[in-house]
Protein backbone atom coordinates (compact mmCIF):
# COMPACT_ATOMS: atom_id res chain seq x y z
CA UNK A 1 0.00 0.00 0.00
CA UNK A 2 1.51 2.96 -1.04
CA UNK A 3 0.48 6.76 0.54
CA UNK A 4 -0.11 8.73 -2.98
CA UNK A 5 -2.14 11.59 -1.76
CA UNK A 6 -0.59 14.70 -0.59
CA UNK A 7 -4.02 15.63 0.98
CA UNK A 8 -3.07 12.42 3.20
CA UNK A 9 -3.46 13.68 6.99
CA UNK A 10 0.46 12.22 7.42
CA UNK A 11 1.78 14.39 4.93
CA UNK A 12 -0.24 17.28 5.89
CA UNK A 13 1.54 16.85 9.41
CA UNK A 14 5.02 16.26 8.54
CA UNK A 15 4.88 19.21 6.12
CA UNK A 16 4.17 21.83 8.97
CA UNK A 17 7.71 20.28 10.45
CA UNK A 18 8.84 22.48 7.50
CA UNK A 19 8.30 25.75 10.75
CA UNK A 20 10.11 26.26 13.89
CA UNK A 21 6.12 26.54 15.16
CA UNK A 22 4.98 23.00 13.31
CA UNK A 23 8.54 21.11 15.17
CA UNK A 24 7.43 22.87 18.45
CA UNK A 25 4.01 22.11 18.51
CA UNK A 26 4.74 18.35 17.36
CA UNK A 27 7.49 18.12 19.35
CA UNK A 28 9.40 16.31 15.50
CA UNK A 29 11.64 17.20 13.53
CA UNK A 30 12.54 16.30 9.67
CA UNK A 31 15.33 13.92 9.19
CA UNK A 32 16.18 14.01 4.85
CA UNK A 33 18.26 11.46 2.72
CA UNK A 34 19.75 8.46 2.93
CA UNK A 35 23.05 10.05 4.31
CA UNK A 36 21.48 11.33 7.76
CA UNK A 37 19.21 8.42 8.19
CA UNK A 38 22.30 6.29 8.33
CA UNK A 39 23.84 8.55 10.23
CA UNK A 40 20.75 8.37 13.11
CA UNK A 41 20.89 4.77 13.26
CA UNK A 42 24.70 4.57 13.72
CA UNK A 43 24.26 6.79 16.78
CA UNK A 44 21.11 4.78 17.96
CA UNK A 45 18.79 8.19 17.22
CA UNK A 46 14.99 7.54 17.48
CA UNK A 47 12.78 7.92 15.03
CA UNK A 48 9.10 7.78 15.08
CA UNK A 49 8.19 7.95 11.60
CA UNK A 50 10.15 6.52 7.92
CA UNK A 51 8.72 7.05 4.53
CA UNK A 52 10.12 6.22 1.23
CA UNK A 53 9.45 5.76 -1.82
CA UNK A 54 9.63 2.10 -3.67
CA UNK A 55 13.10 3.27 -5.72
CA UNK A 56 14.78 4.00 -3.17
CA UNK A 57 13.64 0.95 -0.87
CA UNK A 58 14.72 -1.36 -3.94
CA UNK A 59 18.11 0.05 -3.53
CA UNK A 60 18.36 0.27 0.22
CA UNK A 61 16.95 -2.72 1.97
CA UNK A 62 19.15 -3.65 4.91
CA UNK A 63 18.83 0.40 5.53
CA UNK A 64 15.35 0.14 5.92
CA UNK A 65 15.31 -2.87 7.58
CA UNK A 66 17.43 -1.00 10.21
CA UNK A 67 15.42 2.02 10.36
CA UNK A 68 12.02 0.19 10.53
CA UNK A 69 13.43 -1.47 13.98
CA UNK A 70 14.18 1.97 15.25
CA UNK A 71 10.58 3.52 14.69
CA UNK A 72 6.80 3.27 15.58
CA UNK A 73 5.69 3.94 11.65
CA UNK A 74 6.51 2.95 8.46
CA UNK A 75 4.97 4.22 4.79
CA UNK A 76 5.80 3.81 1.46
CA UNK A 77 4.94 6.71 -0.72
CA UNK A 78 4.97 7.70 -4.03
CA UNK A 79 7.29 10.27 -5.48
CA UNK A 80 4.99 13.11 -5.85
CA UNK A 81 4.54 12.79 -2.43
CA UNK A 82 7.69 12.60 -1.24
CA UNK A 83 8.27 15.93 -3.03
CA UNK A 84 5.72 17.36 -0.96
CA UNK A 85 7.07 15.87 2.52
CA UNK A 86 11.04 16.85 1.62
CA UNK A 87 12.34 20.34 2.14
CA UNK A 88 14.86 19.79 -0.79
CA UNK A 89 14.24 20.69 -4.25
CA UNK A 90 15.14 16.79 -5.44
CA UNK A 91 14.48 14.54 -2.01
CA UNK A 92 16.51 11.26 -2.53
CA UNK A 93 13.69 9.29 -1.66
CA UNK A 94 13.60 9.09 2.20
CA UNK A 95 12.70 10.95 5.11
CA UNK A 96 12.28 10.45 8.67
CA UNK A 97 10.41 11.96 11.54
CA UNK A 98 12.27 11.59 15.22
CA UNK A 99 11.86 13.63 18.21
CA UNK A 100 14.08 16.77 19.42
CA UNK A 101 17.34 16.21 20.57
CA UNK A 102 17.88 16.33 24.40
CA UNK A 103 20.62 18.86 25.66
CA UNK A 104 23.61 16.93 26.23
CA UNK A 105 26.25 19.37 26.64
CA UNK A 106 28.62 19.63 29.93
CA UNK A 107 31.21 21.60 30.31
CA UNK A 108 34.34 21.45 28.32
CA UNK A 109 37.56 19.34 29.29
CA UNK A 110 40.03 20.61 26.65
CA UNK A 111 37.46 22.32 23.60
CA UNK A 112 34.19 23.93 23.03
CA UNK A 113 32.57 26.02 20.89
CA UNK A 114 30.04 28.79 22.38
CA UNK A 115 27.80 30.88 19.52
CA UNK A 116 25.78 33.84 20.37
CA UNK A 117 22.63 34.52 18.13
CA UNK A 118 23.81 32.47 14.93
CA UNK A 119 20.91 32.79 12.51
CA UNK A 120 21.94 31.00 9.39
CA UNK A 121 21.17 27.14 9.18
CA UNK A 122 23.63 26.48 6.87
CA UNK A 123 26.35 27.86 8.68
CA UNK A 124 25.31 26.53 11.87
CA UNK A 125 25.44 23.49 10.26
CA UNK A 126 28.67 23.69 8.95
CA UNK A 127 29.82 25.05 12.09
CA UNK A 128 29.08 21.19 14.05
CA UNK A 129 30.56 19.89 11.73
CA UNK A 130 34.15 21.59 11.44
CA UNK A 131 33.85 21.53 15.64
CA UNK A 132 32.98 17.79 15.65
CA UNK A 133 36.43 17.50 12.91
CA UNK A 134 38.55 19.73 15.27
CA UNK A 135 37.75 17.98 17.99
CA UNK A 136 35.13 20.26 19.94
CA UNK A 137 33.22 18.32 23.24
CA UNK A 138 30.31 20.11 22.72
CA UNK A 139 28.23 23.35 21.42
CA UNK A 140 26.35 26.20 23.16
CA UNK A 141 23.55 28.02 21.82
CA UNK A 142 21.88 31.19 22.47
CA UNK A 143 18.75 30.82 22.59
CA UNK A 144 17.71 33.36 19.98
CA UNK A 145 20.17 31.91 17.44
CA UNK A 146 18.07 29.82 14.94
CA UNK A 147 16.43 26.30 15.73
CA UNK A 148 18.71 23.54 15.77
CA UNK A 149 16.15 21.46 14.37
CA UNK A 150 16.33 23.41 11.02
CA UNK A 151 16.47 20.85 8.42
CA UNK A 152 18.98 22.75 6.46
CA UNK A 153 21.22 22.92 9.73
CA UNK A 154 20.91 19.25 9.69
CA UNK A 155 21.75 18.50 6.12
CA UNK A 156 25.12 20.90 6.50
CA UNK A 157 26.03 19.54 9.04
CA UNK A 158 27.06 16.16 6.78
CA UNK A 159 25.27 14.43 9.90
CA UNK A 160 27.64 15.59 12.35
CA UNK A 161 24.58 17.36 13.47
CA UNK A 162 23.93 13.95 15.68
CA UNK A 163 27.49 13.25 17.45
CA UNK A 164 27.87 16.88 18.63
CA UNK A 165 26.75 17.67 21.96
CA UNK A 166 24.47 20.60 22.37
CA UNK A 167 23.00 22.77 24.65
CA UNK A 168 20.64 25.50 23.78
CA UNK A 169 21.20 28.40 26.58
CA UNK A 170 18.96 31.37 27.27
CA UNK A 171 22.09 33.30 28.82
CA UNK A 172 25.41 32.39 27.48
CA UNK A 173 27.31 34.81 30.38
CA UNK A 174 25.96 31.62 32.69
CA UNK A 175 28.07 29.45 30.86
CA UNK A 176 30.77 31.96 30.48
CA UNK A 177 30.84 31.81 34.31
CA UNK A 178 31.08 28.55 35.43
CA UNK A 179 33.68 27.63 32.81
CA UNK A 180 35.90 30.49 34.54
CA UNK A 181 35.29 28.87 37.67
CA UNK A 182 36.29 25.39 36.50
CA UNK A 183 39.87 27.13 34.93
CA UNK A 184 38.65 26.99 31.38
CA UNK A 185 39.80 29.80 29.90
CA UNK A 186 37.11 31.84 27.42
CA UNK A 187 38.10 33.49 24.56
CA UNK A 188 36.40 36.00 21.92
CA UNK A 189 36.94 36.29 18.74
CA UNK A 190 36.64 40.92 17.88
CA UNK A 191 38.06 42.97 15.11
CA UNK A 192 39.10 45.39 17.91
CA UNK A 193 41.16 43.02 19.64
CA UNK A 194 45.04 43.27 19.62
CA UNK A 195 46.15 39.78 19.54
CA UNK A 196 45.71 37.41 16.71
CA UNK A 197 44.05 34.27 17.32
CA UNK A 198 47.28 32.38 16.86
CA UNK A 199 49.68 34.33 19.30
CA UNK A 200 47.81 33.58 22.21
CA UNK A 201 47.93 29.91 24.10
CA UNK A 202 44.95 28.16 22.81
CA UNK A 203 46.28 24.49 24.24
CA UNK A 204 45.21 24.72 27.28
CA UNK A 205 41.19 23.78 28.18
CA UNK A 206 39.39 26.64 26.07
CA UNK A 207 35.88 28.18 25.32
CA UNK A 208 35.52 29.95 22.25
CA UNK A 209 33.03 32.30 21.86
CA UNK A 210 31.34 33.74 18.57
CA UNK A 211 28.84 36.16 17.89
CA UNK A 212 27.08 36.60 14.73
CA UNK A 213 28.24 37.62 11.56
CA UNK A 214 26.72 40.77 11.42
CA UNK A 215 26.78 42.17 14.67
CA UNK A 216 29.28 40.57 16.92
CA UNK A 217 29.30 39.17 20.14
CA UNK A 218 27.30 41.46 22.18
CA UNK A 219 29.52 43.65 24.84
CA UNK A 220 28.45 42.19 27.75
CA UNK A 221 29.50 38.56 27.26
CA UNK A 222 32.61 40.12 24.80
CA UNK A 223 33.79 41.61 28.20
CA UNK A 224 33.43 39.12 30.11
CA UNK A 225 35.97 36.55 27.95
CA UNK A 226 39.60 36.14 29.57
CA UNK A 227 40.96 37.09 26.01
CA UNK A 228 40.06 38.84 22.85
CA UNK A 229 41.44 38.00 19.68
CA UNK A 230 40.85 38.84 16.28
CA UNK A 231 41.17 37.28 13.11
CA UNK A 232 43.80 39.35 10.48
CA UNK A 233 41.65 40.73 7.34
CA UNK A 234 43.93 41.55 3.94
CA UNK A 235 43.26 44.04 1.40
CA UNK A 236 40.24 45.71 3.22
CA UNK A 237 37.89 42.95 3.27
CA UNK A 238 35.52 43.71 6.41
CA UNK A 239 34.67 40.15 7.72
CA UNK A 240 34.58 36.52 6.72
CA UNK A 241 31.57 33.93 7.16
CA UNK A 242 30.96 32.82 10.73
CA UNK A 243 31.71 29.05 9.88
CA UNK A 244 34.97 30.24 8.57
CA UNK A 245 36.15 32.05 11.34
CA UNK A 246 35.25 29.62 14.03
CA UNK A 247 36.91 27.24 12.37
CA UNK A 248 40.40 28.77 12.27
CA UNK A 249 40.15 29.32 15.42
CA UNK A 250 39.00 25.70 16.57
CA UNK A 251 41.92 24.15 14.27
CA UNK A 252 44.34 26.50 16.07
CA UNK A 253 43.56 25.34 19.53
CA UNK A 254 43.85 21.95 17.16
CA UNK A 255 46.95 22.90 16.08
CA UNK A 256 48.35 23.83 19.23
CA UNK A 257 46.46 21.31 21.16
CA UNK A 258 48.55 18.60 23.56
CA UNK A 259 49.85 15.91 21.75
CA UNK A 260 47.02 12.84 22.58
CA UNK A 261 44.07 14.99 20.83
CA UNK A 262 46.67 15.46 18.21
CA UNK A 263 47.06 12.01 17.50
CA UNK A 264 43.47 10.90 17.75
CA UNK A 265 42.85 13.75 14.53
CA UNK A 266 45.75 11.85 12.92
CA UNK A 267 44.58 8.46 12.93
CA UNK B 1 8.36 56.74 -15.51
CA UNK B 2 7.80 53.68 -13.87
CA UNK B 3 8.09 50.24 -14.84
CA UNK B 4 5.29 48.28 -13.67
CA UNK B 5 4.63 45.07 -16.06
CA UNK B 6 6.54 41.38 -15.78
CA UNK B 7 6.01 41.48 -19.23
CA UNK B 8 7.90 44.24 -20.32
CA UNK B 9 10.72 43.06 -22.60
CA UNK B 10 13.53 44.37 -20.41
CA UNK B 11 12.42 42.13 -17.61
CA UNK B 12 11.98 38.78 -20.08
CA UNK B 13 15.55 39.68 -20.64
CA UNK B 14 16.92 39.84 -17.67
CA UNK B 15 15.20 37.14 -16.07
CA UNK B 16 17.09 34.72 -18.53
CA UNK B 17 20.62 35.70 -16.56
CA UNK B 18 19.22 33.65 -13.94
CA UNK B 19 20.65 31.14 -15.82
CA UNK B 20 23.44 30.20 -17.15
CA UNK B 21 22.57 29.77 -20.57
CA UNK B 22 20.71 33.03 -20.99
CA UNK B 23 24.09 34.60 -19.16
CA UNK B 24 26.24 33.56 -21.98
CA UNK B 25 23.69 34.23 -24.87
CA UNK B 26 23.65 37.91 -23.19
CA UNK B 27 26.91 37.97 -22.09
CA UNK B 28 25.67 39.79 -19.09
CA UNK B 29 25.24 38.82 -15.68
CA UNK B 30 22.99 39.92 -12.50
CA UNK B 31 24.43 42.02 -9.53
CA UNK B 32 21.94 42.45 -6.63
CA UNK B 33 21.56 44.29 -3.89
CA UNK B 34 23.44 47.47 -2.56
CA UNK B 35 26.42 46.03 -0.99
CA UNK B 36 27.12 44.55 -4.41
CA UNK B 37 26.42 47.51 -6.37
CA UNK B 38 28.74 49.79 -3.69
CA UNK B 39 31.82 47.36 -4.50
CA UNK B 40 31.38 47.50 -8.07
CA UNK B 41 31.31 51.41 -8.12
CA UNK B 42 34.27 51.40 -5.60
CA UNK B 43 36.27 49.35 -7.95
CA UNK B 44 34.85 51.06 -11.24
CA UNK B 45 33.64 47.68 -12.69
CA UNK B 46 31.35 49.11 -16.06
CA UNK B 47 27.42 48.37 -15.49
CA UNK B 48 24.97 48.21 -18.30
CA UNK B 49 21.93 48.60 -16.79
CA UNK B 50 20.68 49.30 -13.21
CA UNK B 51 16.93 49.25 -12.13
CA UNK B 52 15.50 50.06 -8.64
CA UNK B 53 12.19 50.55 -6.86
CA UNK B 54 11.27 53.96 -5.87
CA UNK B 55 11.76 53.47 -1.86
CA UNK B 56 15.61 52.29 -2.78
CA UNK B 57 15.86 55.31 -4.53
CA UNK B 58 14.76 57.32 -1.92
CA UNK B 59 17.21 55.86 0.49
CA UNK B 60 19.99 55.68 -1.72
CA UNK B 61 20.34 59.06 -3.92
CA UNK B 62 24.23 59.18 -3.84
CA UNK B 63 25.10 55.59 -5.06
CA UNK B 64 22.19 56.14 -7.52
CA UNK B 65 24.02 59.01 -9.23
CA UNK B 66 27.11 56.98 -8.80
CA UNK B 67 26.05 54.05 -10.96
CA UNK B 68 23.81 56.09 -13.49
CA UNK B 69 26.98 57.23 -14.40
CA UNK B 70 28.60 54.19 -15.05
CA UNK B 71 25.87 52.98 -17.02
CA UNK B 72 24.00 52.44 -20.27
CA UNK B 73 20.62 52.66 -19.11
CA UNK B 74 18.86 53.39 -15.86
CA UNK B 75 14.90 52.70 -14.66
CA UNK B 76 12.51 52.70 -11.98
CA UNK B 77 10.85 49.66 -11.52
CA UNK B 78 8.04 48.82 -9.26
CA UNK B 79 8.30 45.86 -6.14
CA UNK B 80 6.86 43.15 -8.03
CA UNK B 81 9.07 43.52 -11.18
CA UNK B 82 12.19 44.00 -9.03
CA UNK B 83 10.75 40.54 -7.19
CA UNK B 84 10.36 39.21 -10.74
CA UNK B 85 14.19 40.42 -11.76
CA UNK B 86 15.61 39.43 -8.95
CA UNK B 87 16.72 36.07 -7.96
CA UNK B 88 16.60 36.12 -4.06
CA UNK B 89 13.30 36.02 -2.59
CA UNK B 90 13.37 39.63 -0.46
CA UNK B 91 15.65 41.84 -3.05
CA UNK B 92 16.64 45.07 -1.27
CA UNK B 93 15.35 47.39 -4.22
CA UNK B 94 18.15 47.40 -6.58
CA UNK B 95 20.09 45.47 -9.22
CA UNK B 96 22.25 45.58 -12.28
CA UNK B 97 23.32 44.29 -15.28
CA UNK B 98 26.93 44.05 -16.17
CA UNK B 99 29.35 42.64 -18.33
CA UNK B 100 31.44 39.47 -17.59
CA UNK B 101 34.40 40.11 -16.41
CA UNK B 102 37.87 39.52 -18.22
CA UNK B 103 40.45 36.63 -16.79
CA UNK B 104 42.75 38.94 -14.74
CA UNK B 105 44.49 36.31 -12.55
CA UNK B 106 48.26 35.79 -13.53
CA UNK B 107 50.84 33.68 -11.63
CA UNK B 108 50.77 34.04 -7.90
CA UNK B 109 54.22 35.81 -6.66
CA UNK B 110 53.21 34.96 -2.99
CA UNK B 111 50.10 33.19 -2.45
CA UNK B 112 47.35 31.80 -4.87
CA UNK B 113 44.07 29.23 -5.02
CA UNK B 114 43.28 26.58 -7.87
CA UNK B 115 40.30 24.99 -7.24
CA UNK B 116 38.83 22.11 -9.54
CA UNK B 117 35.14 20.69 -10.49
CA UNK B 118 33.74 23.35 -7.44
CA UNK B 119 29.88 22.77 -7.96
CA UNK B 120 28.47 25.15 -4.91
CA UNK B 121 28.06 28.95 -5.96
CA UNK B 122 27.26 29.60 -2.16
CA UNK B 123 30.99 27.91 -1.53
CA UNK B 124 32.72 29.34 -4.10
CA UNK B 125 31.38 32.83 -3.21
CA UNK B 126 32.74 31.66 0.90
CA UNK B 127 36.02 30.53 -0.77
CA UNK B 128 36.77 33.64 -2.65
CA UNK B 129 35.87 36.11 0.07
CA UNK B 130 38.08 34.15 2.21
CA UNK B 131 40.93 33.96 -0.42
CA UNK B 132 40.99 38.19 -0.37
CA UNK B 133 41.06 38.22 3.32
CA UNK B 134 43.73 35.44 3.51
CA UNK B 135 46.27 37.37 0.85
CA UNK B 136 45.76 35.58 -1.61
CA UNK B 137 46.25 37.12 -5.20
CA UNK B 138 44.81 35.02 -7.22
CA UNK B 139 41.94 32.03 -7.87
CA UNK B 140 42.16 29.35 -11.03
CA UNK B 141 39.26 27.34 -11.62
CA UNK B 142 38.94 24.95 -13.94
CA UNK B 143 36.35 24.81 -16.40
CA UNK B 144 33.61 22.33 -15.06
CA UNK B 145 33.36 24.43 -12.30
CA UNK B 146 30.43 26.54 -11.60
CA UNK B 147 29.67 29.48 -13.20
CA UNK B 148 31.76 32.33 -11.72
CA UNK B 149 28.74 34.60 -12.88
CA UNK B 150 25.93 32.96 -10.61
CA UNK B 151 23.83 34.96 -8.71
CA UNK B 152 24.41 32.98 -5.31
CA UNK B 153 28.23 33.21 -6.09
CA UNK B 154 28.59 37.15 -5.88
CA UNK B 155 26.43 37.31 -3.37
CA UNK B 156 28.33 34.67 -1.37
CA UNK B 157 31.40 36.19 -1.93
CA UNK B 158 29.90 39.41 0.04
CA UNK B 159 31.43 42.02 -2.83
CA UNK B 160 35.51 40.49 -2.76
CA UNK B 161 34.35 38.85 -6.14
CA UNK B 162 35.31 42.83 -7.32
CA UNK B 163 38.42 42.40 -5.81
CA UNK B 164 39.50 38.89 -6.58
CA UNK B 165 41.79 38.52 -10.03
CA UNK B 166 39.77 34.79 -11.50
CA UNK B 167 41.37 32.98 -14.22
CA UNK B 168 38.48 29.55 -15.76
CA UNK B 169 41.52 27.60 -16.78
CA UNK B 170 40.31 24.53 -19.13
CA UNK B 171 43.78 22.65 -17.70
CA UNK B 172 44.79 23.20 -14.44
CA UNK B 173 47.51 20.90 -15.04
CA UNK B 174 49.19 23.65 -17.45
CA UNK B 175 49.03 26.13 -14.17
CA UNK B 176 50.74 24.00 -12.17
CA UNK B 177 53.32 23.42 -14.53
CA UNK B 178 54.17 27.00 -15.05
CA UNK B 179 53.70 27.64 -10.97
CA UNK B 180 56.58 24.96 -11.25
CA UNK B 181 58.68 26.26 -14.06
CA UNK B 182 58.42 30.08 -12.00
CA UNK B 183 59.35 28.29 -8.50
CA UNK B 184 55.92 28.19 -6.89
CA UNK B 185 55.39 25.22 -4.90
CA UNK B 186 52.21 23.77 -5.47
CA UNK B 187 50.64 21.85 -2.37
CA UNK B 188 47.52 19.79 -3.11
CA UNK B 189 45.25 18.00 -0.27
CA UNK B 190 44.80 14.65 -0.31
CA UNK B 191 43.09 12.78 3.05
CA UNK B 192 45.47 10.08 2.17
CA UNK B 193 48.37 12.41 2.70
CA UNK B 194 50.67 11.71 5.28
CA UNK B 195 51.28 15.22 6.63
CA UNK B 196 49.02 17.44 8.19
CA UNK B 197 48.94 20.87 6.50
CA UNK B 198 50.81 22.95 9.55
CA UNK B 199 53.15 21.08 9.47
CA UNK B 200 54.99 21.70 6.03
CA UNK B 201 56.77 25.33 5.14
CA UNK B 202 53.78 27.51 3.45
CA UNK B 203 56.19 30.83 3.90
CA UNK B 204 57.65 29.94 0.44
CA UNK B 205 55.35 30.99 -2.63
CA UNK B 206 53.08 28.99 -2.87
CA UNK B 207 49.75 27.23 -5.42
CA UNK B 208 46.91 25.78 -2.88
CA UNK B 209 45.25 23.15 -4.59
CA UNK B 210 41.99 21.68 -3.66
CA UNK B 211 39.32 19.40 -5.74
CA UNK B 212 35.56 18.85 -5.23
CA UNK B 213 33.87 18.08 -1.95
CA UNK B 214 32.81 14.72 -2.61
CA UNK B 215 35.57 13.32 -4.87
CA UNK B 216 38.91 15.49 -4.32
CA UNK B 217 41.35 15.91 -6.79
CA UNK B 218 41.72 14.44 -9.49
CA UNK B 219 44.58 11.70 -9.35
CA UNK B 220 46.89 13.24 -12.14
CA UNK B 221 46.28 16.92 -11.00
CA UNK B 222 47.01 15.32 -7.69
CA UNK B 223 50.00 13.67 -8.39
CA UNK B 224 51.66 16.33 -10.10
CA UNK B 225 51.69 18.67 -6.66
CA UNK B 226 55.00 19.01 -4.68
CA UNK B 227 53.85 18.40 -1.86
CA UNK B 228 50.30 16.78 -0.48
CA UNK B 229 49.35 17.74 2.85
CA UNK B 230 45.71 16.52 4.97
CA UNK B 231 43.97 18.52 7.20
CA UNK B 232 43.36 16.03 10.25
CA UNK B 233 39.76 15.02 11.63
CA UNK B 234 38.64 13.89 14.82
CA UNK B 235 36.05 11.68 15.56
CA UNK B 236 35.83 9.43 12.68
CA UNK B 237 34.37 12.16 10.41
CA UNK B 238 34.66 12.04 6.88
CA UNK B 239 35.29 15.02 5.59
CA UNK B 240 34.84 19.19 5.71
CA UNK B 241 33.13 21.74 3.69
CA UNK B 242 35.37 22.76 0.79
CA UNK B 243 35.27 26.60 1.77
CA UNK B 244 36.63 25.47 5.38
CA UNK B 245 39.09 23.41 4.11
CA UNK B 246 40.52 26.32 1.60
CA UNK B 247 40.12 28.74 4.60
CA UNK B 248 42.45 26.56 7.02
CA UNK B 249 45.35 26.16 4.60
CA UNK B 250 45.32 29.41 3.05
CA UNK B 251 44.99 30.97 7.05
CA UNK B 252 48.21 28.29 7.88
CA UNK B 253 49.82 30.47 4.56
CA UNK B 254 49.40 33.81 6.19
CA UNK B 255 50.10 32.23 9.86
CA UNK B 256 53.49 31.17 8.69
CA UNK B 257 53.92 33.95 6.01
CA UNK B 258 56.53 36.64 5.55
CA UNK B 259 56.31 39.44 8.18
CA UNK B 260 55.39 42.39 5.03
CA UNK B 261 52.36 40.07 4.05
CA UNK B 262 51.31 39.48 8.13
CA UNK B 263 51.91 43.64 8.71
CA UNK B 264 49.31 44.34 5.72
CA UNK B 265 46.70 42.04 7.31
CA UNK B 266 47.16 43.22 10.53
CA UNK B 267 46.81 46.93 10.13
Amino acid sequence: MILTSRKNPLVKQLRKLHHPQGRREQQLFLLEGTHLLEVACAVDYPLVTVLCTPDWLAGHGPLWENACRRCQRTELVSPEVMQAIATTVHPDGVVAAAQPRSQSAVLPTRLGLALEKVQDPGNLGTMMRTAVAAGAEGLWLSADSVDIHHPKLLRASAGEWFRLPVAVSPDLKDLVYRCQQQGIQVVATSPLADRIYWEIDLSCPTLILLGNEGAGLSPDLASMADRQVKIPLANGVESLNAAIAAALVLYEAQRQGPAEIRRCCSS
